[in-house]
Order: C-alpha cells, then sequence, then structure tokens
C-alpha cells in the first residue's frame, strides 16, 4: 500500500490467471488453450504483415475483422464490437452496460473474473448458486438486478444451458442487459447470436482463444443491438484507441476465411473429449458433461489436489480451483490424443499407489 | 442514449485519433509515425513466432519485454509496468495513479486524450495555461492537486521542458503522483527515467509508437518505484491478465536489442525535422523550437485550415486541431526528405495562389 495509489486500489483482488509455466516438455492441460495451432492462412497473413507496415498506427475501429466477424454470423457490422482478447470486452460491459446501483447476477460456480471486474468498477453482485447437478437455474435469476451474466457453456464446469431457456429468462428480464459468455460455445453449444436481433438487451460475447487457436494473439468480440455496441465503442474510446494491433486484425480476420481449418480442429477435440470422457470413468470420475473443451471431474475416492500435485509431478498440468463446492473438482483441458495418453499413463500410476 | 447504458456512458466524449485514411498513396503527416519501418531485427523475431505457438496464451507479466526495457534503461524490471499502447498504460494511471477528490493539472494545450481520461474516470482536472510562447510554467504548478500530468516534449507543440524544472516541480510536489508523458523523448529530449530513484512519486511513459516505429504493434510502458508500478499491475491484473500478445512482447523486446538501428532512424529524423524548420521559415512560417517528431507552425498570413484543406488537395495530410490558442497552427510530422519535397511542393503551389 502506498499513499499514491487511488483510494480503491488497496481494496481490489485482482484475477489470478491459470499459469504459463515457462519450462517446455510439460502436459498443459491447465488453460483451454486449443492443441492445434491456429490456421496456417493465419500465420500467413501475419507474416506477410510483419514489414515497415508496422510503423503505421492500426484501424482504430477495425473495420475488416468487424466486417469478417459480421459476415461470419449473419449481422450487420455495426453489431460487432472487437477488443484485446474477450476479457477486455467483459470488461468495458461492467464499466458501460450493468447498472451500478443494483446488483449484477451470475452464478456461484462460474469465470472468477466477474467478482474482479466487480471489484473494479465497484458494482455489487449476487452470486445464484447453481443446482446439485452444476447446472444453472434460470427461474432463479428474476430478482431485482442491474444485469445478469454466465458463460454458456459455463466453465468451470463446462455444462450448456439451452437456448430455449436463455430465451425464456430474456423474455422476463427486458429492463438489465444479459451478457452470455460464449469462451467455448464453438465446442458443441449453440450460439444466442441467433437471438440478438429479437432482443435488444441480449450481449453475446465469444474469443478467438479457443476454439480459433489464437489465444496468443489476443482477440475476441461482442455482438449485440448496434445501441450497445455504441456504449462499448464510447468506452473504448475513452481508453484506449488502437487495441487491436495490425498483426491482430488480420489474423484473427483471416480465422473466419478458413471454414474448413476450423471445423477439423473442432471436431478433433471434441472427438477426443468424448474419448477422455469414457477412460476418465474407467479410471472411477464422476464427469460433468461437457460441452467445451476442457472436462470437469471428480474422482471416487481420491482427494483432487493430491491427484493435480501427482499429475504434476509426471509434467501434467491440469487446474484445481480450491473453491467452495468445488474443491474436490480438476478441470482437464482436451489436448491431442498423445497429450491424453501421458494424462492417463500418469493417472495410472496414481491410482495404482493407492 | 440507450435506456441499457450505465449512468455516465451517455456523458462520455471519446477522444478523436488523427484519421487512418484507407487509401494509399497519401503523404501522411497527421499521427507522428516514423517514416523509417521498425527494425529488421524486430520483424525477423515476429514471422519466427508466427507458428502454432499462438494457440498458447502470453506470457501475462511479460516478463521478458520488462527486462529489455529494464536493462536498457538501467532500472529493475519491477519499476516497469508494460502496456497495450502507452493509452492504455496512461488509463491505468488516471484510474490508480491520482486522487479521485482534487483537480488533476495539465496544461491547457496538451494531448488532448487526459480529458477524455478525466471524463471516464469522473477525475476533475484542472488546465494550466501555457505562457505566450508556448511553455510550460512549471511554478504554476503549485496548487493543491490530485496529480499531475504532461508530456515533455508537450505535445502537439513540440517544446521541450528542461529537467531541471522537472526537479524543482518534483521537490516542492511530493503528495501526489507527477506523471511525465515522453511519448517523444527520443527526438531530442533528456529522459526523466534519471529522475525516478530520487522521487517515489515520479512516473514516467513512454511509447514504441514513434522513434521504435511500432504503432501498428501497441507497445507502451511505464517506470517508476514499485510501489507505483505495483497499483497498476493490480488495476491491469483486474482489468485484462493478458493485454500484449505473444508478437507483440517479443517483436518489442528485440526493439530494444537494435541500438545501431534505433540511433540511425531517430538521428535521420532530427536532421529531416531541423531541414524542414528551416524551410518552413523561408516558406514565412513562424515554428515552435521542436525536440519532437513534427513540427507546430504557423503561417505569418495565410488561414491554417485553408492550408490544410489546399494541402490535402494535394494528397499531403497533416493535423489542424480546431482549438482555441491553436487554430492557427498546423502540426506536421516529420517524414522522409521525399516526403518534405511533396510537402513543400504542395505548399508552394497554394502560397502562389494567394
Amino acid at each position: 500500500m502506498s499513499r499514491y495509489w487511488s483510494p480503491f486500489v488497496k481494496d481490489l483482488v485482482p484475477y489470478v490467471p491459470g499459469e504459463q509455466p515457462k519450462l517446455s516438455k510439460l502436459t498443459k492441460l491447465n488453460t483451454n488453450e486449443n492443441p492445434y495451432g491456429p490456421s496456417p492462412k493465419v500465420l500467413e497473413v501475419i507474416k506477410a504483415e510483419a514489414t515497415a507496415a508496422l510503423r503505421l498506427y492500426p484501424d482504430p475501429n477495425s473495420d475488416v475483422l468487424k466486417t469478417a466477424i459480421a459476415d461470419y454470423h449473419g449481422v450487420a457490422a455495426e453489431q460487432v464490437f472487437v477488443g484485446n482478447g474477450s476479457d477486455e470486452v467483459l470488461a468495458h460491459v461492467f464499466h458501460g452496460l450493468f447498472q451500478h446501483g443494483k446488483p449484477l447476477l451470475f452464478p456461484d460456480i462460474t469465470y472468477s473474473f466477474y467478482p474482479v471486474y466487480c471489484g473494479l468498477y465497484k458494482i455489487p453482485y449476487e452470486v445464484i448458486p447453481l443446482d446439485d447437478k452444476f447446472q444453472i437455474k434460470i427461474e432463479e435469476y428474476r430478482g431485482i438486478n442491474g444485469g445478469i451474466i454466465f458463460p454458456n457453456p459455463n466453465a468451470p464446469t463446462g455444462c450448456f444451458l439451452s437456448l430455449a431457456e436463455i430465451e425464456r429468462l430474456l423474455t422476463v428480464n427486458n429492463e438489465t442487459v444479459v451478457v452470455i459468455d460464449e469462451a467455448y460455445v464453438d465446442f458443441g453449444g449453440d450460439s444466442a447470436i441467433s437471438l440478438v436481433d429479437r432482443f435488444p438487451n441480449l450481449l453475446v460475447t465469444q474469443t478467438l482463444s479457443k476454439s480459433r487457436s489464437l489465444a496468443g494473439l489476443r482477440v475476441g468480440f461482442a455482438v449485440g443491438h448496434p445501441d450497445l455496441i455504441e456504449a462499448l465503442e464510447r468506452i473504448k474510446n475513452s481508453f484506449n484507441s488502437y487495441p487491436l494491433d495490425r498483426l491482430a486484425q488480420l489474423g484473427a480476420a483471416a480465422s473466419f476465411a478458413d471454414e474448413p481449418y476450423f471445423q477439423q480442429t473442432r471436431q478433433a477435440v471434441m472427438a477426443e473429449r468424448e474419448a477422455m470422457v469414457t477412460r476418465l470413468a474407467s479410471f472411477d470420475f464422476q464427469v460433468l458433461p461437457s460441452s467445451a473443451n476442457f472436462v470437469f471431474c471428480r474422482h471416487m475416492s481420491r482427494d483432487a489436489s493430491e491427484l493435480a500435485a501427482g499429475l504434476r509431478e509426471d509434467g501434467v498440468i491440469v487446474r484445481h480451483f480450491k473453491m467452495p463446492r468445488i474443491e474436490q473438482y480438476l478441470r482437464i483441458t482436451v489436448g491431442r490424443p498423445e497429450d491424453s495418453e501421458v494424462l492417463f499413463k500418469s493417472l495410472q500410476r496414481l491410482l495404482a499407489s493407492a
């Protein structure tokens, strides 16, 4: 604490991202990265732009990228906002689209950055417990609120809520903004982007970090009514005119132009997920139904933190949240088949040593 | 205006960056970009990283880049904060290091993003007029304040304030944070980084967009006491864990490793600036003394907005601020000698057609 800090810095509890270990040779199944690289076309475009052109500012409005996203999702460019990862997009949403005088609602078990944003922008919040099966109970989101947000599929559970349920929520909650955070939707969910033209208070966020294998490039976006997008643009243009560099704008746009690669890699991830689920069950894990590129599971008899530590000894990094209700669960990113081999070999060793 | 906006969005007056025209073949002297590209070593590093590695998140702490900056400037890595352009760094400074209950002080003629940040974070401010020669009068920054900020060299004037004057300010103003925004310092000024070890309330910001020709990559940084840096890290980690992508972190670090290229290009810019100043004087312009990569000048008899419009007809874009005191000035970026040829050919035509 320093006397030079603005008054509220001392109360901030920052988000802690999953570890990015600097050692190589690890089987890194802790931050839900895609095991397959980005489309070769993305890499070509980035290399072609790594020229003297970098001396010039990027397009502050990212028009080429917005158009690529709009065309891909069948919306207008003015329904699209882009940012430096969906985390930056979400920060602006918390700042500009939630009413700060009433509690924001989100699940008790969810993306742990939400309460951090609330701390940053002094937004009160109320958590709504998931049910016993870790499912969102949509009828419990009916209280007075300054906004509603949840990931779909939810994180770290991986469970997907049907669009019919979301529609049911939007029909009754039309006074405040509802944000569906679809970081993982491409691995088996249906996007609520199909609903934005009917509900002016619906904002859908997505990222290129997961299904498009571009965590290292930092691009996320939101789709919604132009009025919602305008609020985000005002915040962004009062914060940083150029959040997306030239390489990120062009690389991200190229990703939407390579549909075959996108389909092939997401199908590979989904197929490997199903194989993992089956095999985890045979190792006495209970696995929540996952529509994401990770599985959330607990062993019937072994302690989760001990398992996580044992896996780490074998160079396998998974995520363990020391939080109420889920302290016996592990979140394991879906990797390539060879990553699963390393994972299960380690589990076999650990479970044999009971 | 929409009922879904948070209460203060409607009052925001966003920053308007200099135009980024989508036509090529323009002589673009309006946003102070460097006419020379970045170091070839930067481009090599970026191309080498445009691989499957982009599927992985970047280092959230940008340790390699912080170390490169710290080593270059002779400070410790914990005295360095990095962000997505110095605009993002400044946003976090306004949020986390200025006291929001007292007026922030900055010049009446200065970087026009400062009042925008004040609007975003609800910070009161008071502008201190430059003197008749457009110089900062440091003894006028002695009132009660929640912080002080100015660019050095100042923008859009290009005028440099000596470190002795800054030291004089820091000696009397030790209760609040003083930020020296050194976007243009490498074109002839001395950096106040040499003072950070003596003044725990001094923060110096710099960017790689100007002297390092990386406007298209979005990297800026701040240097100061570790306590100031910690406040910025807390804000950053409550806003976006990964503001710098993998390409930006490595490319920026490589820039600090190519000192000969840096010296060569900044000397070329400074030499061309001196040539421009001489020639502008011969065209009946008054030119302020510039320590930046632009000149700020007024013609003795011709209207600035007409000149700007005339230059544009010839494909030469300069910046004209329609603001009190400077509405008769043009800010012209220093380009290559061939850019100056185009500029002066157009000016010759315009001035002949009196």
